[in-house]
């Protein structure tokens, strides 16, 4: 059975020792989606349409957070980012703000949370600046999309493992 | 139709002046649910059972998070808060971490933000706990449960006004 | 002879004691200009044309230093902001981006500072977004146009009161 | 026409990549001057007379600030430095207080706002510690003076290419 | 017996909930020293003799750690500092830096932390800045001189009811 | 006489320069206690008897604190860490919490103050989890055990060094 790195034989917290691993560029990338009630959706459709801040705003708040993850997440190393996208768009069809962020490192430990926190503060930024129109939002979907580089190997995240959860959730 | 209130008439940023409001007690509690591959939830229970620290340090970085939404969410107040309270525990039904977030402030405007801040982090640290055993953790339904206080009045979180949304979600 | 606040009677540095001071509300209001080469001031007005993010990028930056005075200037309080606005206009007959921001405070000591430091965080993002296209750009004219409330009472800045200053530079 | 590297092909808000640059030795020299009402003036010259805190607390301001540059502007990166000096210095003749910054970096790109968030948050500092005499003090003159190492080679401000600026300005 | 008040019944970490507390004027006043070997003892007399940096730069680390206080200690609030004072001396007898530190609040909840974490950074800043000369600086004695108002009523650190202490351990 | 590093030829403050300085693996291991007052020492005890969080909570505090050196020593380089761990453990004979931090890097200068600003702050998290029960306890005996890598060579912590100081305390 694979165990958890970020705790030693007794369970204890432990940051993990990086300091044999090699230097080489690595990528994560993340999504995430925020779920709108109608009202919400056409503001903020409203808004883009008027070439505004909404998505901007929530923009550049998830690329910053990306260089915060080291404060953020207790075990996290405070690694070098070499670049943050964050990109934000308007699913009509889901009534959704997907949310995709990209980052890259040339240091020695992976970047996938730096990616995840980009995607989430992004998200809670879209939260933040809807909230008073309708506080039934919900932030969904935080996943990793995929990562390269480093001594695990490349990783794609493939919905059909965790097909056989969801069939399970609905017939809870 | 109800406006943006953090963007101005030109749909430019807008940060809400609450100069004028009320101090009184507010309070806000959020959700957030980690979804595991079954690897990585046994090896949480197993964590548990041996009263290791995996979920403590979520919780802490919860709690320390809250405090510092004002940083992450770039029109957040920085107000002062009276409590944070995260509480996570494994649903094995589901196969999940429940995040619950409770936060209570006595100043001028709500606190909703630093409740979803809390669980989102909180959620964030598990993932970065458990990502060596398999990286398909998903982070899902993010939202806020209720608040209380303030103008706007109380608010709790109904599934019936997102079903209509999950309905089309399923046909689509 | 006025003296310096911010040092005691023997030169050292001193936070001022603001526990006997009233709560009230105060304003500050502050400004900054970017002044650039042609080409520079060519990218952002085909960039704002565009309705690109040159300017909201500034702006949000600028929002969020006021929140962290406290942190960048020692002797500062960490006082509560009300509300923070940074507006960025291009003035094509000087070449200059103006940098206003408006910063309001109910609490017990005053928000010339976080005005301050807003425009010319601003103003640096400018700067630093613009930097590849030509180096020659200078941040020039931070000052406090005005303020108002707190036992010194309100202030408004006078060009009249520089000029002799400046009359003395030109014949120097 | 040189494009803004900082916004993408949409004028949208763009980090750099900087995963294929080559690690060397960078410097980035900055100039700042805080212009200063008489009495200021003199209190800051009683001051250092007296071997006071005033200009030192603001050598120490700049110093952290540039350590922060990656969290106050919005897309730079969180490259290491080497070392940051900042010096500043009473200016009789203009009565100012002239502020210098040189930052080093082996970092993968270049240190410029680095330096220039150093001058800028000592300056700012100045002013927080002189406000309480006289109010209309102003920052000006903020420019990268020269930096060296980097792809685009070696820099060197100069004040012939800013002059048809200058002399536009005075006939407007 | 007393019990942990940051901990909750199941000996979980628990954040004081001060949302019923009256806004007051507390003090805090905090003391810490630095044993030094004789080489640094003399290098930082000269300095000092010399009207150098090296205690205003332990100063000013120490007030603006007191700020920072919220961000190090996980069940901290965010509590209004109304003033930080730190003063750092030479005792030649003991051969030690002493530090003291005082703390104001007007706000709901004790600020001992505040003035703990400012001593114990300035003198974490003594060390930094000496130990180039030697490394063998031990600090001691981080203790609360006193602290004024609050519900618990007023304290003073008494030498007496450590003694008991002390005797065993010379004897064991 | 060896001078103080972190000050130049004029006794001001002078952050030094790494830029010519080799990466290797540096190690640095550092010590603090906690001197409990009886009840305070029963009432830990209890809660790792009920396998609580008082402890771990400090550990993640001294961990999370490792990384922000930087921010709080203002001479400090942001190096990056490659491992820190904290390990607190109580002394039933000595009535103390004994603290233990080692912290690992490659980076190109030394990580002695990361490894002691752990364990301070862990300390501080003991002190504040405690408080309420006796204000009494005091952190001491904060010191460098030992270091690893560096020009200036490893360095092991000796107590008949600081013998000849602590007979003179006795005797004054």
């Amino acid at each position: 059975m694979k165990k958890l790195t970020h705790t030693d034989e007794n369970g204890k917290a432990n940051m993990v020792d990086v300091s044999s691993k090699d230097k080489q560029i690595r990528s994560a990338h993340a999504f995430a989606e925020v779920l709108l009630p109608v009202k919400v959706f056409r503001a903020i459709k409203k808004n883009l349409v008027a070439k505004g801040d909404v998505l901007t705003v929530a923009k550049i708040a998830g690329i910053q957070a990306a260089k915060k993850t080291f404060e953020l997440i207790p075990l996290c190393h405070n690694i070098f980012i070499s670049k943050v996208d964050v990109f934000l768009s308007l699913n009509s069809k889901n009534r959704t703000v997907e949310i995709k962020a990209s980052v890259l490192t040339t240091d020695v430990t992976g970047i996938e949370m730096e990616a995840l926190t980009a995607v989430s503060v992004a998200a809670l930024t879209v939260y933040d600046m809807c909230k008073a129109i309708d506080k039934g939002i919900i932030i969904s979907g935080i996943k990793l999309l995929s990562k390269t580089g480093g001594k695990s190997g490349d990783y794609f995240f493939s919905e059909a493992k965790l097909l056989g959860k969801e069939i399970k959730k609905k017939n809870s």
